[in-house]
């Protein structure tokens, strides 16, 4: 896979890969930047969660009708040495809906070990949560 | 850091961050997406190329004036079987202006070595190359 990214001035930059849609980019303004987008080390994350989210979606395909949300949110933890690369990350998922915690977490892991590049492309350790219908659930309840 | 993914149907969510600004991802239609917005993937490389080039951008501040024109290409190696992590990674910085092939290395360099959480947080080899005005420099030739 390819992406470009040309320089916008300033410290922006626009990416396109093969789908075509512009990624904008920016730092912080205590980086130097202008603060006019998102900044790459949420792309990251946004990138993860989105991986796994989509991989989830899929397995979960046949069951999609009596689902009403899905949020995932990511708790990334980094280094405080500098490069503060990503150490590990917290995904929560949280599932309201009539489905069956074990469907879920079955989905969730067959994400992570099968499809999910992103997950698999990163040093981090991950790990995951299920929240369904307010509730937490654990894998080893199930 | 955090960012939290809502689900948009389909296979499509957006994220946001501590920034605010939303990222929309989707995936392709052969993964049974609609493909109306950038894949977790291509976020992954444009989060790469972003994060190098704010580095660059920060430590060639001084020289800015006199550069036309930086574009980072990134060509991501993945693997065969799923998932289909990034194995490898080639970034070429196409960079015109009036600017030294040694202070655009050492600012490459000094990005990658010291700043870049995005490139040292994944498991993939990177590897850089420079065309500065129209030619290729290796950093071994400075």
């Amino acid at each position: 896979m390819q992406i470009k990214a040309k320089w916008q001035g300033g410290r922006a930059f626009e990416a396109v890969g093969p789908t075509g849609y512009p990624i904008i980019m920016d730092a912080t303004a205590n980086y130097g930047g202008e603060g006019k987008a998102a900044t790459p080390t949420e792309l990251l994350l946004a990138a993860l969660a989105g991986c796994i989210g989509i991989d989830v979606t899929m397995i979960l395909k046949p069951h999609l009708e009596t689902i009403n949300n899905i949020e995932i949110t990511v708790d990334g933890e980094r280094r405080e040495e500098m490069p503060t690369a990503f150490t590990a990350a917290i995904l929560t998922f949280t599932v309201d809906g009539n489905i069956t915690p074990k469907k879920v977490w079955r989905a969730i892991h067959l994400g992570e070990e099968k499809y999910c590049a992103v997950s698999a492309s990163l040093k981090a350790d991950i790990t995951y949560k299920l929240i369904l219908n307010g509730e937490e659930v654990s894998s080893e309840q199930i």
